[in-house]
């Protein structure tokens, strides 16, 4: 298409360039629209494998792309960088924050952001994992842990830095534990003199009555075993009432207990954007838009939700679909042949999903999957996982990048993206920093 | 040697892990001491190849290695990741942020910093590329940049948003400003849709009369010649007097010249940390540690200094060494000897440096080289270039890695690490920010 024969064709926007977006715009490559991705990122992120980045095994570069390079082919494809504060629908049109966007059609798919019920100040003590930028701050506190329990004097102060917490025992939960467990047993054993890393303490924290509901309880707890050989301690109906620097505090069987850390990290859940309250159509009760089963929203059909930051109850039993990667990628194919069906005024086709299965990984060589009626655990199943996971990973160069990686982390028992790295900062703000914002450092003697 | 015998030999503490002081550790290696290297970073950083980090040819995990693991079978070596504060000679004491460290022998090796001649205002407008964050930063805001230009409905917004300043004719200048005119060229050109990368100016101002003055005059006009064949417009003999959010003020034989300008690179110098005011010592003009033959400290046989902190002027013509990484090594290497005949009471040796020669790059396959008699330019140098490089990188893995980077880069006009990201915050800095810390974002519109 030519750029003068674009403003006659209908504009489609994209909101979010996750899983969802992404796919939506891809399987647009033909229609006769102008499509313009917007997000906040100049990157797709490969959720999937952040925990690995968090675990210094991946470099960032290595699970991102440039949303504009994985476009780049498609003509009929914009891509903007902006942040969307508003989506108004009687006017067909985005706020952004130095600007507007006008839609014909838009493909709502902005994902969801940490969430912490209610208890936002847990942030700074318990950061999670939806971002790069989360993942770089994780392997920070982590790798700082270890240096400074190198350094430490007092047997206490030692003790709560070789305690890692990680709250929630879902997928995301049960990766970190493993993978931190692991780092410290393997890749660091070696490196430190003073203390010996194989005497971390790593606990999963879980609020329900078992780890992974995702899955078959028998594959579940197969994985609490997998988590044991590994040395990871896991703790299911344990609520938590309390994080700050020195700790959590869970309730367990009505007795409260405090666990003693300096390091601890929320997998525990997420929720919608605050964007979706600016839509003005109903949510449910997580905050989530409910949608038609065309995956339009009511009163809107030029207007589409998909991806985790809706709820599709058109199924049976009305059991809403999980956030994983397979929903939103089948509903963004489901809304181009939606958009394709109106061009052609065919009737719209009801969104089904078609579940390919589950899997979690579990450290170096360790997993669990589930896939119609197969279950598979142990090396089998992390060998799946590993396949899986390369397959779908945007880029070729990053497949052959991650891949090299891994086999280096596996065979060399070390791993190469093991950064402490700050953040650059202009002097100003350096300066009026205020001192108490990162947990203070405990004191160290000069180790002669 | 066992723990046990460790507390009876003597302590080798050596500040700081960049060339020279990693060096030193590895060259003790055999030698009957405890060494302790103390860094306020856990890795060591490939300097070298770090504007490569701010074009997003190569992902920092690349260019730096975890301290600890260089020296992780090295069994009388210390890693301790600490701030010092303050050297004491008299006492034979650090003074750490967090306590103290005590030494029978110090190698002082802590390197450089950003300096701004007395212009510290700059650096929030005008980073320079001396960390890893440093290179995040640049990359942030050189990508940023296409980014917004491809937003801007201002045609004199959209010239600011696609000029570069790259402050400073040496290597790194050179490099940088090589790597920026490529990276629009080759790699966004194919990517933008409504802006055109490939009209990006890029300009480095020297205040001196020529270039990359550590080079022969023949070549340093070779290299001017290369810059202009990739589109870079070589300023000599202009002064910045100003750099402020709109851009950098030259003067230039008598007359002043505003550049406009949203990207402002620093690479007019660098100074010794002020840890040296601490020792007391002499320094020179520019701050840096005057050293004896033996590069020990006037009237403390137990403390020596290397690299570009300290200034060595035992040559012939009293000419101060340049400041780069092979001075630094070789310095390392006597001062190991050094200690050693003091063990044995034989005479200490006067340092010699052995010039191996220089080079720098430009942009993809240009550069120059020379040594001793040999001078190269454009692809031989680049080559010459390549090798060297890949063969001193600290790692195999990462020379593996690096050089599949650098293959898939050239041969696919692509680069991997494009990633735009910012930093993790507590929630309480993030309200706290002050709004008007970074440049603010000129107005844009809808696209449509």
């Amino acid at each position: 298409m030519l750029p003068d024969e674009m403003s006659s064709v209908p504009h489609v926007v994209i909101l979010g360039a996750g899983f969802g977006g992404l796919t939506a715009a891809q399987s647009l490559r033909d229609a006769p629209v102008r499509v313009t991705v917007v997000d906040r990122r100049n990157h797709h992120l490969f959720q999937p494998l952040l925990y690995q980045v968090a675990m210094a095994g991946l470099s960032p570069a290595e699970i991102a792309m440039p949303i504009r390079s994985v476009l780049r082919k498609q003509r009929n494809a914009t891509v903007l960088l902006a942040d969307v504060t508003a989506v108004e629908l009687e006017s067909k049109r985005l706020q952004l924050r130095d600007g507007v966007l006008d839609y014909d059609y838009l493909i709502y798919a902005p994902g969801t952001q940490n969430s912490y019920f209610g208890h936002n100040e847990w942030e700074r003590y318990a950061p999670g994992l939806k971002s790069i930028e989360d993942a770089v701050e994780i392997r920070r506190r982590v790798l700082l842990a270890f240096e400074r329990a190198e350094r430490a004097i007092d047997e206490d102060e030692r003790r709560r830095l070789l305690t890692f917490v990680v709250i929630g025992g879902g997928p995301t939960g049960v990766e970190l534990a493993g993978a931190i467990a692991e780092l410290s047993r393997t890749v660091l054993a070696r490196e430190f003199r003073r203390i010996d890393p194989s005497r971390t303490r790593v606990i999963l924290v879980e609020a329900g009555a078992r780890i992974l509901p995702s899955f078959d309880d028998d594959l579940a707890l197969r994985a609490v075993d997998q988590l044991s050989e590994i040395g990871v301690d896991v703790r299911v109906g344990a609520r938590v009432t309390t994080i700050d620097e020195a700790g959590v505090v869970v309730e367990q069987q009505g007795e409260t207990d405090r666990i003693e850390s300096r390091t601890v990290v929320w997998g525990a859940g997420v929720a919608p954007t605050p964007l979706a309250r600016t839509l003005g159509v109903p949510l449910d009760r997580g905050g989530r838009v409910l949608v038609e089963p065309d995956l339009s929203l009511p009163g809107h059909p030029e207007v589409f939700a998909i991806g985790d930051a809706t709820s599709f109850l058109h199924t049976e039993g009305k059991k809403p679909l999980p956030g994983v990667s397979p929903v939103a990628m089948q509903q963004a194919r489901c809304v181009a042949r939606n958009i394709d069906h109106t061009f052609h005024r065919r009737p719209r086709e009801t969104f089904e999903y078609f579940d390919k299965g589950t899997m979690a990984t579990i450290g170096r060589s360790r997993a669990i999957a589930q896939t119609g009626s197969l279950r598979l655990t142990g090396f089998t199943a992390w060998l799946a996982w590993l396949v899986v996971h390369i397959f779908y990973l945007i880029g070729f160069r990053n497949r052959i990048a991650v891949l090299a990686n891994w086999a280096y982390a596996y065979f060399a028992y070390r791993r190469g993206a093991r950064l402490i790295t700050d953040h650059w900062e202009p002097p100003e703000v350096r300066e009026q920093m205020p001192p108490s914002v990162r947990a203070k450092p405990p004191s160290y003697a000069s180790p002669r």
